[in-house]
């Protein structure tokens, strides 16, 4: 159990929903920006941390998945997925036609692009650092403006729900991980992540390496490319593979990916969370 | 050639270079925002569209590629690659001490976050539309204000140039495509865009599909998998391969693809940029 668990703030933050349900005896410390959260823990700030990874409308938070690549040495404990319920918010009388302006997280004002557009063509999108910090941010507004929040948000900060449920899909949900200088030992259903890049660009190179998962029957639960920030064309790769990495199978493929790869790390094995695959 | 090309506006934006250098005597249409740009083709407001594909700091833009999956039947018939260089916009005699918000397109903001957290770390970031309305942005805004913007539209708008390269990464290139009703017949060096998914999660599915390229001797230039918004953990794969459509191994290899994949679609064939793929 941690003493301290860093999250992406303020509260009211859907990430605060998921370090609530990681973990309910745990000091809640809260960061502004995913950067700051993760961190935390190398500075002795916090002692984990909970940040987002992806969501089911708008994929990977690739931020995340690039410190994860290329800043933090930290290691993914835990998975936990938090279904996500947009409002908009507004203060005061305000109806939806006098909004000029929709404050929220990026991936808040994208998750709800076409209500935004059906309902309110003409408003400006302004980006804000989370969620939570929308509400202030509307509040601080200079035109009538509206926030892109959870219902959670509005009761803390006391704002009024306009409308529920505004975002474009109906199963919007986020996986969160928490971010520990160690991984999670073996439970027998776990999931384990990694990423790695290839030196040379022989065709089938990628082939060859899922064969290695493939081979043993390992699941392939994810793969994803991110730019190696050096040359446009060339990729880091992230696979999520079910089972641990002391699992002798996957201990096996992860020998042979290691060899055949350039750049080659383990970001940690975990449980499987039962909602972060869909069969 | 075409008459009217659809771009990512205004005046000044790197979607506008990347219009010019893909066909210089065409009358350029300038939309705001990426899915005007794509459905002013099937409008008939123009010929054809402009869009940003890929970033090599921050890769894929998943805005365009779920249009490209899930909202338009355009082809991709060409790609044009354009190099990035941000510029530190101000107006008057502000220097960067007095700077209390940021303005730009949030790739743009992305791409200069190290430079924008050591130079002006209580600065906050503003979302725009593009990277060229940034400017006007930073003149309507309620406290001392930058843009993140190109040179052109430094000269464009007369906005002062505080300091030039602000990105964090040496290799800023943005790759741009442009998408028509049809896409490109045969060169000898061309590019194909596919994207599928599969029904089933039976371990080893996307190593089969590799393998009819690979077993082809045809290379992957690039793979991504973006969520299928229904579910999360369920994905469509988008790959990039060398060759054309017409080619008889890649016509094989979509044909077996195509078997395999529960949706499949041909985004198109187009002549390969030189500055594409870094060898």
């Amino acid at each position: 159990m941690t003493d301290r668990l860093a999250f992406l703030g303020p509260a009211g933050s859907y990430c605060e929903q998921a370090a609530v349900a990681y973990s309910s005896n745990t000091e809640l410390v809260p960061f502004a920006g995913i950067p700051a959260v993760v961190t935390s823990v190398d500075q002795g700030l916090a002692d984990e941390a909970i940040v987002p990874i992806e969501n089911s409308l708008e994929g990977s938070v690739t931020f995340t998945l690039d410190l994860l690549i290329h800043q933090t040495d930290l290691k993914i404990k835990y998975e936990v997925v938090v279904p996500i319920e947009h409002c908009l918010l507004v203060d005061g009388d305000l109806g939806a036609a006098d909004i000029e302006a929709v404050y929220s997280h990026p991936q808040g004002l994208a998750q709800c692009r076409a209500y935004l557009t059906k309902n309110m063509p003409e408003a400006s999108h302004v980006a804000s650092l989370s969620t939570s910090g929308a509400v202030e941010d509307m509040r601080n507004s200079p035109v009538p403006a509206a926030a892109i929040s959870s219902l959670r948000a509005a009761q803390l900060y006391g704002a009024r729900v306009l409308e529920q449920g505004i975002e474009d899909g109906h199963n919007n949900q986020t996986r969160f991980v928490v971010l520990a200088n160690q991984d999670e030992g073996r439970t027998g259903t776990d999931k384990t992540s990694i990423c790695f890049d290839f030196q040379s660009d022989a065709p089938g190179m990628l082939h060859e390496a899922l064969g290695e998962l493939a081979s043993r029957n390992i699941n392939l639960v994810k793969i994803e490319s991110r730019p190696d920030r050096q040359s446009l064309g060339r990729y880091v790769f992230l696979i999520d593979m079910e089972g641990h990495r002391e699992d002798r199978d996957v201990s096996a493929a992860l020998g042979a990916l290691k060899a055949a790869s350039s750049m080659f790390k383990v970001l940690g094995s975990y449980p499987m969370s039962v909602n972060s695959v869909v069969k």
